[in-house]
């Protein structure tokens, strides 16, 4: 027997999330399948985060144990060919079989992506949160500034979860503008930027931290679009952590602008 | 009666391309259907650049006539409440009514992009043609001068076009790299771009001329491709040139790694 972990990129659009459950197919499920058809043997893989319906990841990670004698960094390239296209393992490799990935100490990178412009663009609405009136990012940069260090994160839990310990250690936590504007007005003499109109772009919330409680990061995300908003103030940030009540925060923010981005592990296991 | 332009950006995976024809649905029969429901007329549009099947715009521009009293830049908001998700107006504009969005003198800036790594992404796969052995862009920038400047591009036209004149300026292609590792590997020791892997990376191959022919991009990006895997030299594409030969140019590249990203018309016809 050996243990297996994958490196697993998914578009989560069509997917009710990582775990299994009844209510429709989800990515572990579409592993458990091929990797039980693949290696004729009954496999069932352990996951390090169990994202949500529609949320995607460029590295989940998760680990499973075989009697196969395929070498380790080889099972990307078998299990992909079998995989829908909106799954792809980006690596595989053989590591200590004690190695747990929910278990074991990690820091966790999300991104939560917002399209902020006059109008949705259709090639980005798939990875992204659509919104069109102009959000004040400086704000929402102060505002952030307060989640990060270690806190009770209690506000930022979504209340149907069962965990008891909500400290976490954020990292870091950025909020990202980038133009969007790459595709210009068709010279109709109006200025994009003008008018209504302002100059389309991205706003990324990066956050990295020891580990994210049921729903934390689109939590934070609708918490710091409301103060984007000026629906409330970056200073008021200490409130809601103090607080420790999921009312003093604001909305849960949609899974489409959600991606798992990396997971680091801080204990060498590999074999 | 009056004329407006519409700019539309959609996701083309889903569509038979923008022009009407029996096999399925386009973008303009969508857009003629549901102007048609908006205005209580009968709509038909007229499209500046008839993308194929799969290819996809942030800025195709089309026009169409109304005697509608909506006022122009007001159709955007208008229409895009009854669009599906994966078409949207960008901009609306009343022009003058003798502007022909083909008719009329344009630069028109496409984007071939293409994902090369060692496994396909998921999040990419809508947007960029995915090629997993690395290609040689130095080589690819090298060949791409051949083709800037006024030439005959036959050998880069589909064979199955009734159009006559094949000679069209290219007044720049440009072939740049961006590296696609923002995720990282799950720290297990072996750094990604070791071994078999490399750093994973866009290619797009941006291109702006004053008309293109029948897939002339899709050719141009094959033909780059080959040069990329060192089938074809840099100097080559002179001869390819000079073949006026679809034989002598490589493959058309697949559709989806295809967008049209801007047209920019050179006289002001703005009402």
């Amino acid at each position: 027997m050996k243990r297996i972990m994958l490196r697993v990129a998914y578009d989560g659009t069509e997917y009710c999330g990582w775990q299994r459950q009844p209510n429709g197919i989800t990515v572990e499920e579409v592993l458990n399948r091929e990797l039980s058809s693949l290696l004729k043997e009954e496999i069932e893989v352990i996951g390090a985060s169990r994202t949500d319906a529609g949320v995607h990841a460029h590295g989940n990670v998760c680990v499973f144990d075989t009697k196969s004698r395929i070498p380790g960094e080889k099972f990307s390239f078998a299990l992909n060919s079998y995989l829908p296209g909106d799954i792809c393992v980006q690596e595989s490799q053989e590591v200590a079989p004690d190695f747990h990935p929910r278990h074991c100490e990690c820091n966790k990178t999300y991104e939560y992506r917002i399209y902020n412009a006059t109008f949705p663009n259709p090639l980005f609405r798939r990875y992204t949160h659509f919104l069109y009136r102009p959000l004040d990012v400086a704000a929402m940069q102060r505002a952030a500034g307060y989640l990060v260090g270690e806190h009770d994160f209690k506000s930022f839990c979504s209340v149907n979860t069962q965990v008891r310990e909500t400290v976490r250690r954020v990292n870091f936590l950025e909020v990202l503008e980038e133009r969007a504007d790459f595709w210009r007005s068709a010279n109709l003499g109006k200025e994009i930027g003008s008018g209504n109109n302002f100059h389309p772009r991205f706003i990324t919330i990066r956050i990295n931290g020891n580990g994210f409680l049921y729903n934390m990061v689109r939590i934070i995300a609708g918490t710091l679009i409301e103060v984007g908003y000026h629906k409330r103030e970056p200073e008021s940030l200490a409130e809601v952590l103090s607080a420790c009540d999921r009312e003093a925060a604001g909305q849960t923010a949609p899974a489409c602008g959600l991606t798992l981005m990396e997971i680091q592990y801080n204990y060498s296991f590999i074999v």
